[in-house]
């Protein structure tokens, strides 16, 4: 790809302070960067700035590789976590599943049509139910049973080929196993998870059937970041459906389905574009 | 208000068995009765039967005050929950309020332009501050001060007043104080509360805070049933608006508003139409 | 299939009258019938009686085959229109697309979970593109190329296809073909097309262009059964969703299809469970 | 107000070119101006820029009466249409009303609670109707009754008085006349009208009995800015509510009122907090 055909995107979050805007944007027009997309927020609560920048990199004087080094003596001064990309660098997905198939036939199908920047160089499976789905659109599918005795290991072998395979984000497409403190420490803020209730409500199994005992008129699906205490990870994205007391625990998983897959699809495009920051418990989503 | 302009309003429920419709229907028919609405719903779990029927009593050969006598006999042979109203017969609504005028201000506009057939005789709230509101709609507003001493005898001269006024239903339009176990069991499944979050997230005190901590990306409001436990009581009505990370506390406060209110205000359109059957800690609403 | 394994379900609609649902409830029950749902409609304007109810045929005392003619007098009595189906009994549904892929994909992959108890015994198409996604859920594909000279020729061809397959229901899948009279003509009230805006608005070609140029904040799908007037059939199912100004026309389109795949679909699941009843240019749709 | 408690508004659009984000941050920040809030836009289609920047005046250095003085140079050279506004200078809005009353109760309810900024010095109406609302909120009510005969001198008298209480602003609350192309250029992009259907659906009058009669499935609400032509003025917001089969034309016109007054609410809102940029036929709302 021709560097000059790249668009960068700087996320960065830092105290608020004076001349931010203002100083970021000049370092970009200064190099000769036109500024395509701006997005800031400052949390009022702790007074935290926030930005999603993107530019063009057509005419910019310094070359893509020399951009990290040439922006830190900013972000020293503005003490900011901060991270550029680039659009066009595709991010390498791997997706995790079990024997439900609609949020991996929903990614798959987006993907094939190009809706996602993204590869996809595996699939990752306790079953190996959904093994067809993966070769109809030809991405290696790898089995690894879990049981208790081999959980530990056969996480290690995971994250091995994680990371043979260059992976960056990790989408649990209705994955039934819970990952371990050791896997969810190797990808922070990188795990992307959808859970099918509108959290906080009904945190952890059969939360369609917690929903019906309830009797909620409102059912949802939540995507999430994943951390170590379950369900409680940032929020990226929810949605929820109407529902009625004709609805039996069945019509919720089928009207749950069209959510789940929607909500984690939607999560895992603000996350490919570089549009979520992360902020303690909660994400910003520059939209 | 002529008997024979009546419209009849069965809401019934008991174990399904064969020709439950039928057999009512021509209970209906035989007295020369049209029905003008006909809803019925089958729980799966437990194979409970619902039923809400509206029927025209122009050309009933009974009068209306011997209708209950009339369906009894049915009604035991069914082993059934029932009761028989009829829609011009307005019900007598008591509001209880405290310092936010937004529910109260809705109500007493619909009840203005007749969206409701209800009779409202008076306003109770344990601060002054909404008396100038009532009077504009020309209803009587009583001032009860709540404090840890005096909440019981307070609570007695209350049920007093609407006993007085044959007081059907109770719609607590954000009342900042909870209600005695004696209080509530005075009128089961006829006081009606809106709690400001999308129950069961979000129980107890300051709803939307805790949303914001939390960081959810939808906010919600929930009227339901007042039982002895706090929030946990029959969901009537829930509705939900989206939020994103720019919005404070005060803006979800603000977005709050107006589902607290529709909420609010169509459960108690459902309740006063007897669309709403309480089947344990679920609610049929018949629409 | 055992008979007494069957539900039936009878769709009708007459005049309003006085006992209607008694003497159809007292036919259902003198023959051992279990009413299972029913749901009935009087549209204010005409008076006229809507219906839909559905019985087990479990101890049913007439055949299947014999309930037709056992209901004909009392249909002929109301001057009904009316239609008894069995659950059970599939449908046979042929599915038309072009090129996008997007409303096939969605009904196929529903198809193959088991959400609609339908046959899919052909797709038909103008253009070879979709046929590798037939293959992979195994139904047979047939490519009917459309010019100004070959349409009246072709489509003879495509009746008689749908003839042999004994055809009930078309679905047009983003069909981008006009279908003409005669075709509409020999499948009234069964031809279900998707429309890409929220009809009225946006009638014709390039709806998403029209949305765009008119600067709407919402845009939506609309599933209709076809009839001779272009994009005024009958409204099945209709939804939308808020878009912003950030929106390009291919931004439409993406957020449109999942519209348009989603409305299709419920439009054919109400379709295919009997659940909607053609009323003039509306359409009457049991829940 | 001290002139250092102020938040400047600018609002600009103008071709889009290399450092137009830097260049105008630049201007705030060295004039010591902390930037609160940015928000811009780049059409595609015609490559125009947009923006909305906020920022602090407190340790600004140039005052406010200055401010527009020292912009100049920059959007001459930028060929801009811009304003720069202060948020805490109250806009004031003068509110015309005919006789249904939901949405005037509305605005007036949540400027009574303090949701907008501005000031309300009059309301206009050609009915006497809804002056005991207006009295309850103590605001003047001119009635100008119309007809046939006297329209344009009632509109200049109209004119006349918006003119001596310096309007800034024109709501259109439900206000059943057509305004003259005379009256609608006196305040160009300053009228807000509520239309009670989905435009660009159902135009004109009677919306929702033209929606009943299409069988629409959604019924919607559009609040936009008034132009000569009726009903195609640029659109600020929209939204929709199901209906079913079961929704006379009084139904609509009930849950009809929701929306109007909802969407004509949070219309006026972002007018007065200077988000609407109109761009031909659209608007930019930045939100």
């Amino acid at each position: 790809m021709a560097e000059n055909k790249l668009t960068a995107l700087l996320l960065l979050s830092c105290p608020d302070n004076v001349g931010l805007v203002s100083r970021i944007s000049h370092f970009i027009f200064e190099r000769g960067g036109n500024i395509l997309d701006l997005d800031e927020h400052v949390e009022q609560d702790d007074k935290r700035f926030s930005l999603r920048i993107a530019w063009d990199m057509k005419n910019f004087s310094s070359p893509p590789s020399e951009l990290d080094d040439a922006f830190t003596p900013l972000a020293r001064e503005f003490r900011a976590r901060w991270n550029i990309s680039f659009l066009e660098k595709r991010q390498r997905v791997a997706i995790f599943v079990s024997r439900h198939d609609h949020c991996l036939q929903e990614i798959l199908w987006r993907h094939s049509i190009g809706e996602y920047g993204i590869d996809i160089p595996l699939i990752i499976s306790n079953h190996p139910d959904l093994k067809p789905l993966a070769e109809h659109y030809s991405i290696p599918f790898h089995v690894f049973p879990i049981d208790a005795d081999n959980k530990q290991q056969q996480e290690t072998e995971e994250l091995n080929l994680l990371r043979e395979h260059s992976i960056d984000t990790v989408v649990l497409a209705r994955y039934m196993q819970i990952l371990s403190p050791q896997f969810i420490q190797a990808y922070p803020d990188k795990i992307i998870n959808i859970h099918h209730s509108f959290l906080p409500a009904f945190i952890g199994g059969d939360p369609y059937k917690q929903a019906h005992l309830r009797g909620v008129k409102i059912i949802g699906a939540t995507s999430h970041y994943v951390t170590e205490e379950l369900d409680t990870g940032p929020i990226i994205e929810q949605d929820v459906i109407q529902i009625t007391h004709r609805d039996t625990v069945r019509d919720l998983k089928r009207k749950g389905r069209d959510l789940e897959r929607l909500v984690l699809a939607r999560a895992l495009q603000y996350h490919t574009e570089y549009r979520v920051l992360v902020c303690g418990q909660k994400t910003i989503v520059f939209q």
